[in-house]
C-alpha cells in the first residue's frame, strides 16, 4: 500500500502520529488539537507506560512526602486526552519508524500484538533513559531509579517495606541532591556518592564546594571523587551496601541519580539525524533536520545553546513542554519556533537553593571564549530585614566585549529564582556593564538596594575593564 | 574672590562639593573617593539633618517592629564617611547655589552661621520632600510623615505614648500600604483613606482591585474615592479623627503617605533646568543639562523612562544609589552612565506581594501607544507542591510589534520578584513572542513548568496576533 492509497482510505483528514505520551508528545498533541478539530486532523498517540503527561520532576517531592498523592503529578490523564479527541494508545510501544513508508509499527505491551499505523505527520517524543551503571548488583532489589512514576512507586514501596534507615544516593546532580532531600525528609541517614570533585557538576567546582558544605550542614554525608564499583547484596539478595574502590557504604536502599541520555533507539534505526550527544537534531521549528513532516522534542532532542552556539542535551520538563507547544502549532499548520536555551536550572536541597544559567568556566573554554569571573556575597533582602539570608553569586563575562556568559547562585530562600534575571540578560546578549543599571524590583523585604545579581555585575564589569596583567 | 583665585588658595587639589548626605550624595562621594585619593580630590558634603546614608525605605519595617533598632537602617554613619576623608558637615543646610561663582552658601542649622564654600565640581542630591496636605489639622500632634529617620522616630514615640488603637493612613501607594502593614503589626485597627478608585495607583485599577480585596482580607479597612478634607483634633489639640467629604474616621494616630516631590528649591533659584515634574534634568552621565561641572541624582532628578521615552520622577533608593555611583565615577574623571528606568517597583503588605514594571494602560495611552493586555492566574510553584500560592499577572504588549510594554503582578510569596524577568525583557526591548521561549529556572519548588510570566506572555502573544475585531 503506498502513501497516497493510505491517505485515500482515511479520506482527506490528515493523521498526526505521536510517539511518547509525556510532556513533549502530549503538549504537541494538545496544541495541535486546540488549533485543528478532529474533522481536519486525526491524532494518534502511543505511550508504552502506564501514565501520560506527568511531572517526572515532581517525583522527589512525592517520594519525600511533600506531595502525598501520585495522581497530583499527573497533569492530564489518558481519559482526559481521549475526551479531547486524541486517540491515545497506552501500553503500546512503537518498535519501528518506517520513514520512507510514512508509518510506524507498534506493539501492545501486554498482548505482544503488532500493527502498522501510517502517518502524514509524525512527532517523536521518546524522552530519555536513565544511565544505569553496568556493575554487579545494579539490578538488585532495593536499588532504584527515579525516572518514571513506576520507578517512584517502586521506591516508595521499598521505603515503606524496609526497616532500614540508611540510604545511599549515587550521583550528586539535580536528581541526586533532590533525592537526598527526599530521603532526609523520610528520616534516612543519607550518603551521597559522587564521581566528581564536588556535587552539582553543572556548577563550577568553587560553587559546588558551597553546595557540598551546605549539604553536610544538613546532615548529609558527601563522598566525592568516588566511583561506585559494585553494589553488594545480602543473603536475601537485597542491596546491603555500595562499594567504591576505597570503601563500602552500608545501604538499606540505593537511589541511582546519575543522569539520562536521549532515548533515540528508534530514530537511530530509522536513519534520522543525531548529534554528538545522541539526541535528535531539529531545526528551529523543531522539525527533524531534512524531514518536512517529522518533528521531535523533549528529552530525546539536542537543543541549541544560545551562549556557546553549540548543541547540548538537557532533559528538563519546561523545555519539553515548550517544544510540544511549538511542534503542535507547526504540525497544525501554524508557526512557532524554539530558538534555543541558555542552560538555566534551579534546584533545592532542604532550604539550600542552587541555580545556574549560561556557561561554566569549562564550557566557556570549550567554546573558545576568554572570560573574567566575579564572585560576591550578598543577601536576599536588605541586610537589616528579618530573615535576610546570604547568597553567593558567581558571574562570567567575556573578555573585551563584556558580554554576560553565565551566572551561578548558591544561597537560601530567595536565591534560586534570581537566576532568571541573568537568563533574560543572556538571551538578550547583554553586557555586564549594561546589567549594572538594570531596574530590578527593590524594597527591603525583597532585595538589598543593590540586588545581588547587580553587585556581581558591577564586579564583573570592573574585571572586564581592568588592564590585563 | 574669583574662581581661579579660590582654586589658587587651595592649590592644585580639586574640590567636590556634595549637597545632601543621603543615598545619592554619599554614594557619589564614596565612589569619587574610591577612585581618587584625598591628595587629588577634596570632598565636602553638606547634610542638613541628623543622619547620613540611611534607608528611608526601611522606615515602615522599623516602625512595624521587624527592624528593632534605628541604627540598623544607617548604612554608613557620618564618622565612617569622615574616616574615608570625606569632610561631612552635618546639620548644615545649603541655602544658595552660586553657579556663576562656583560656590555654595551653607548655614549651620543650630548656630545660624553662614559661609560660602567654593567648588570645582558640584553634586546636587537634595532628595524629595513629602507632599503635606494643605488642610486644617495637618500639623496636629499625632499626625506623622515617614520620610526621614526623625519622622520615623517621632511616629514610634507617638505609638509608644498613645493608648489608642486606631490608625488612619492617608494615601494607598507604596508608603501607605507598607505603613498599613507596620501599624497592623503594632496591633492597630488600620483604615486607609485613598483618593483613587483603588489602592496602588501605580497599578491599573483592575490589579489595584486585587490589592484592595487582599488588604481587606488582612483586616485593613480600605476607603477609596475619598479625599481627606481636614484632620480633626480633640480638646488636647491632638488628632482625633480624619474627615472626608462623606465621613469621619476616628484616629489616635495619622500617617501621611501621599507621595513626594523633588526637592529642587535651590536648583530652581540657581536657574538650573527642571522638568515637568519639578525634578532636575540631567544627561545620561547624570550631569545637569548644560552644566559641565554639576551633577544631580537621587530623588531630586527626573529620569528617562526607557519604555515611554518620557521623563518621570521616581523616588526610590535603588535609583539614588545607582545615580550616586555614576556621578562619583564621572566626577572622579571616570565614565559611567545611567541609561534610564523601566519603572520597576515591588512592595508587600503582610504576605501580599505587589509588583509592577513598565507602563500601565494609561501610561501607554499617554505615550501614544496602542496595546493589547493579557491577564492570567497561575501559581508560584508547581501546583502540586506544598505552599504553592496563586498570583495574577497582567501584561501589556504593543499592537503590531508585540513589544512588551509592562507587567503587573499581585500574589503571595514568590510573586513580587518575578517582575525582574519583565524588567530585563523591557530593557532589552523584547517582544512577548520572544519571551515565550525564555529559559527561566524551573523546578517544582520554584515554578510551574510554565512560569507565570511566560503564561502571560503566551496569552499576550496570542492577543498581538489575533485579527482586530
Amino acid at each position: 500500500m503506498n502513501m497516497s492509497a493510505a491517505r485515500g482510505v482515511r479520506g482527506t483528514r490528515e493523521r498526526l502520529v505521536v510517539i511518547g505520551g509525556d510532556a513533549a508528545g502530549m503538549s504537541a498533541a494538545s496544541q495541535a488539537r486546540r488549533l485543528k478539530g478532529a474533522e481536519e486532523l486525526e491524532i494518534v498517540a502511543f505511550e508504552r507506560g502506564h501514565f501520560t503527561s506527568y511531572s517526572a520532576c515532581g517525583i522527589p517531592y512525592w517520594v519525600g512526602g511533600d506531595v502525598p498523592d501520585r495522581d497530583q503529578l499527573i497533569a492530564r490523564t489518558a481519559e482526559e486526552h481521549r475526551a479531547r479527541d486524541i486517540d491515545l494508545r497506552m501500553r503500546t510501544e512503537v518498535t519501528e519508524i518506517d520513514v520512507a513508508g510514512g508509518r510506524v509499527r507498534a506493539r501492545d505491551v501486554d498482548s505482544g500484538a503488532e500493527s502498522w499505523t501510517s502517518y502524514d505527520k509524525l512527532v517523536i517524543a521518546t524522552g530519555a533513559r536513565p544511565i544505569r551503571p553496568d556493575m554487579p548488583g545494579a539490578d538488585a532489589p532495593g536499588v532504584h531509579g527515579v525516572q518514571t512514576l513506576d520507578d517512584g512507586q517502586a521506591l516508595i514501596d521499598t521505603l515503606a517495606r524496609t526497616r532500614g534507615r540508611r540510604a545511599v544516593v549515587v550521583g550528586a546532580g539535580y536528581i541526586g541532591v533532590e533525592m537526598a532531600e527526599a530521603l532526609i525528609n523520610r528520616g534516612y541517614e543519607v550518603t551521597v556518592v559522587n564521581r566528581g570533585s564536588e556535587p552539582m557538576s553543572t556548577l563550577d567546582p568553587d560553587m559546588g564546594r558551597l553546595v557540598h558544605e551546605a549539604m553536610e550542614g544538613l546532615g548529609i554525608t558527601m563522598v566525592n571523587d568516588a566511583e561506585v564499583t559494585k553494589i553488594l547484596t545480602g543473603e536475601d539478595g537485597r542491596v546491603r551496601a555500595v562499594a567504591t574502590e576505597a570503601a563500602e557504604y552500608p545501604a538499606d536502599v540505593v537511589v541511582l541519580g546519575i543522569g539520562v541520555r536521549p532515548e533515540t533507539t528508534l530514530a537511530r534505526a530509522a536513519g534520522l539525524p543525531l548529534g554528538d550527544h545522541g539526541g535528535l537534531l531539529t531545526d528551529l521549528a523543531m522539525r527533524v533536520r531534512g524531514h518536512e513532516n517529522i518533528w521531535a522534542g523533549g528529552d530525546c532532542v539536542e537543543v541549541l545553546d544560545l551562549v556557546s552556539g553549540q548543541e547540548r542535551h538537557i532533559a528538563l520538563g519546561t523545555h519539553a513542554n515548550k517544544h510540544g507547544q511549538v511542534i503542535g502549532t507547526n504540525a497544525a499548520g501554524g508557526y512557532a519556533t524554539f530558538p534555543g536555551v541558555v542552560g538555566t536550572a534551579v534546584s533545592k536541597v532542604c532550604d539550600l537553593e542552587i541555580a545556574r544559567t549560561g556557561l561554566r568556566e569549562k564550557d566557556a573554554r570549550r567554546a573558545g571564549l576568554q572570560f573574567v569571573t566575579a564572585t560576591i556575597e550578598s543577601t536576599s533582602r536588605a541586610g537589616y530585614y528579618p530573615s535576610a539570608s546570604t547568597m553567593t553569586v558567581k558571574m562570567l563575562a567575556e573578555r573585551r566585549t563584556g558580554r554576560l556568559l553565565g551566572v551561578q547562585i548558591v544561597g537560601r530562600e530567595g536565591a534560586g529564582k534570581r537566576v532568571d534575571i541573568a537568563a533574560v540578560a543572556l538571551t538578550a546578549g547583554m553586557t555586564v556593564e549594561q546589567m549594572v543599571s538594570l531596574d530590578l524590583g527593590y524594597a527591603p523585604p525583597f532585595s538589598p538596594v543593590w540586588d545581588p545579581v547587580l553587585v556581581a555585575a558591577r564586579k564583573a564589569a570592573k574585571a572586564v575593564n581592568a588592564p590585563l596583567s
